[in-house]
């Protein structure tokens, strides 16, 4: 779990990565961001840093702060009811990212698999993304994703977001995070 | 009807615009920076220049810049078929923009109507976005906008877009671009 210092902390350092990119931030979002460690207690291996705009039944839109080397472990957005699964489309602001999704085994791919927990990534077509690239992610697909080495910033926009019912290959996962207090 | 050299010095000093703001473009999507005179051929007076990221039929993102006082007239979407109209989220990234909407109206409003238009301007409460700042248009709501001084740039995240369909209080409004050539 995640103290509430450590999450203060990550908070202050993605709001920090923000300024110096030029995303403003209004003052209540920058106390909200949301800082999920996925319940894996290693906050700068694994988990992401989160601005949600806006969500709403039809759309969403959020900026993904990530710390460099942090990555965001394999998962996919299930079909919800008649609904089908989020889609989503990552747009890089600033830094690097790796994304990698099923296909065509990319040879010597760029990001390092977090320690230990290899077992749980088995998609591995890297597609980069750099200032001013996008990839979009289909409902169901499988994928994963590893900020460079000097974090990344990029937007998200997608359809209605369920965070909570994201499906993760590893099954230790928690997405909705857990402050403990100090 | 819009010169091809007025819209490329548009498209040119739309990117500047948005070069400035540290908002990175692709090669290609600075080629193709929609640039909307709306038919009224005074494009410094009423228009808008659109990048458009993505736009699938669950979600849209762009990111629109406006000129020094530029304004885009009062419209509104539409349901269409068993659709809801197009709801949209405005968030203002650099400069300064004046959104109106239907209900109190604002005394002494920010913006100056387009002169010789005003006839075509019927909602007048004042919504300031500065950087940080965001608004929801709800599906049908009239409304219109004016960038501050220095212009704008505000990110549109929304459902599904389909802008031909944009139903603006001034008949003589062609939404789509129809560029003439030199």
């Amino acid at each position: 779990m995640l103290t509430r210092r450590k999450m203060l902390e990550a908070q202050e350092r993605a709001a920090a990565m923000l300024d110096r990119a030029g995303i403003v931030l209004a003052d209540k979002e920058r106390l909200e961001i949301e800082v999920a460690d996925l319940g894996l207690g290693d906050l700068q291996k694994s988990g992401l840093q989160v601005v949600t705009y806006i969500n709403t039944d039809r759309y969403c839109a959020k900026e993904l702060v990530m710390f460099p080397r942090q990555t965001c472990p394999e998962h996919r957005h299930p079909t919800i009811g008649d609904q089908p699964g989020k889609m989503e489309t990552f747009r890089c602001r600033w830094g690097k990212v790796w994304l990698y999704i099923a296909g065509e085994h990319t040879p010597n791919i760029r990001a390092q698999l977090p320690e230990g927990d290899q077992g749980y990534y088995t998609v591995f077509h890297e597609i980069e993304l750099n200032p001013g690239d996008q990839s979009t992610i289909l409902p169901g697909q499988l994928h994963w994703f590893q900020a460079g080495d000097d974090g990344a910033i990029f937007s998200e926009f997608s359809s209605s977001s369920r965070d909570e019912l994201d499906l993760f290959t590893d099954p230790r996962i928690q997405r909705i995070p857990v402050i403990q207090p100090d």
